[in-house]
């Protein structure tokens, strides 16, 4: 039987990789990475140093495919993101079919937490149920975890709920039933439509590299230096990966 | 000046501390433990396990101090929490101000991820107000991240949201514009209110320990197997902590 290990590996700083995830990455004899372009260079170039710094115990090969291109700004998000995810599992399946032998073990690098937002548990379930595989999950450190740690906040006020949803999702407005809201996944600003309400905000970009942006306030007062400070950092960059939490005050 | 790091440590598998956390752990001077009683000794004692295994880097002292019983079933919720952490607050800040000398660098352990359902951040920061201190807050692997990846399931459905709250919201009833709901402290199997509709629970108690449990399935069709193992493992071990997921199919 082949092996899958799907290995959450934190948002940006090699420390939040747990003692699980290095044992993990050291029973795997094929990784399989999936190169995401130039914008997402950084992220590949954390991939590496992981597997430097950490899969020291034994041999192991790693094997690249090209990520297939993500439309930018598509009519239809989940038509979409069913293409997406089809091209992903087909060149995956290509490479653990025609690289992974019998009782050997790979690993795929899941960025933050694999539950969340990422496609790889999905995608590699459909290619075990054709080819049969085991799976194993290794938890990793999310985004939002590292941007209440920074901002030294517990996600959820007393006894009350978090909600955890997409910019795309948020732009329907305020979510029922939500006191805290996190927002992944946010290419819009779209924190922009609450500005004229009585909300806290709490925001992160790049969090846990060495270019993480925290800025935090009343909404109001704190929305234009985060738009200023965003379009400036991702023009700069070429790319940003925010994430925030808001709650009415 | 002062200084208080809060570490996350995970839910209870040591191999779930970061690499972040065991760094952090070598930077302390004291560690300030709140002892919570019988039904909690196995917490404890993942606490002092780590401790040794990992703060091995220097001298450290281990200060201790019981923590304050909680109410078991309040008629006021929130009037109790506060009660509880303006109880804990003072034990805290009792050992802080008492064994923390100028410069120092003191540690708290924080159960899964601080971030979540934990009052130790909240609490240092009021100390911190009154006394002046810095903090410093590292992130750990929650139970609803092991509760996932034990599942092999991600927590969203794709492009959807996730809600976590507690058994006592949650009885409140189904939360509006939620997909995915996870839910904490429950200790009234507050799911048994939905097995009547077609949902599927992922449910895990003991997540990361030898004592782990795991069903999922149609919550119709595995409801009375959740109640059954839970009150016999409840019993057995004289507690329980689980976490579950729940969405509409
Ligand atoms: C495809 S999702 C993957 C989330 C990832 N699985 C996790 O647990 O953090 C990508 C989104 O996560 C957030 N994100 C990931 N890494 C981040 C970082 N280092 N700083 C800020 N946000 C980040 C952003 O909202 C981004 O749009
Ligand atoms: C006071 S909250 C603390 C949560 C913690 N900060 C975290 O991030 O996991 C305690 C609740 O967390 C969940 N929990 C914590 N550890 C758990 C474990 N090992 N297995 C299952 N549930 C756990 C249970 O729902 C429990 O009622």
């Amino acid at each position: 039987m082949k092996k899958i290990l799907i290995i959450g590996i934190g948002p940006g700083d090699p420390r939040h990789v747990t003692l699980e995830a290095i044992e993990a990455l050291n029973r795997v004899d094929v990784f399989f990475v999936l190169e995401k372009g130039a914008v997402k260079r950084d992220m590949v170039a954390l991939r590496h140093e992981i597997l430097q710094r950490f899969a020291t115990g034994r041999p192991h090969r790693v094997v690249e495919a090209p990520s297939p291109p993500r439309e930018r700004t598509p009519a239809d998000y989940l038509a979409c993101v069913d293409d997406l995810n089809r091209d992903k599992q087909a060149a995956f399946e290509r490479m653990i079919v025609g690289e992974l032998g019998e009782g050997q073990c790979g690993g795929i690098l899941a960025w933050g937490d694999p539950a969340l937002y990422d496609s790889t548990i999905r995608n590699v379930e459909a290619i075990a149920a054709r080819n049969g595989l085991e799976i194993e999950v290794i938890p990793g450190i999310s985004a939002i975890q590292v941007l209440a740690a920074r901002h030294r906040i517990t996600l959820n006020r007393i006894g009350q709920s978090v909600h955890i949803t997409t910019g795309r999702r948020l732009a329907e407005g305020w979510p029922e039933a939500a006191d805290s809201v996190v927002v992944m996944l946010d290419g819009e600003e779209t924190y922009n439509r609450f500005a004229d309400q009585d909300v806290e905000i709490y925001w992160g970009a790049y969090l846990g590299t060495q270019d993480e942006i925290l800025i935090a306030g009343r909404l109001k007062e704190v929305v234009a230096e985060i738009n200023r400070r965003r379009a400036a950092a991702r023009a700069a960059k070429g790319w940003i990966m925010d994430t925030y939490l808001m709650r009415r005050v």
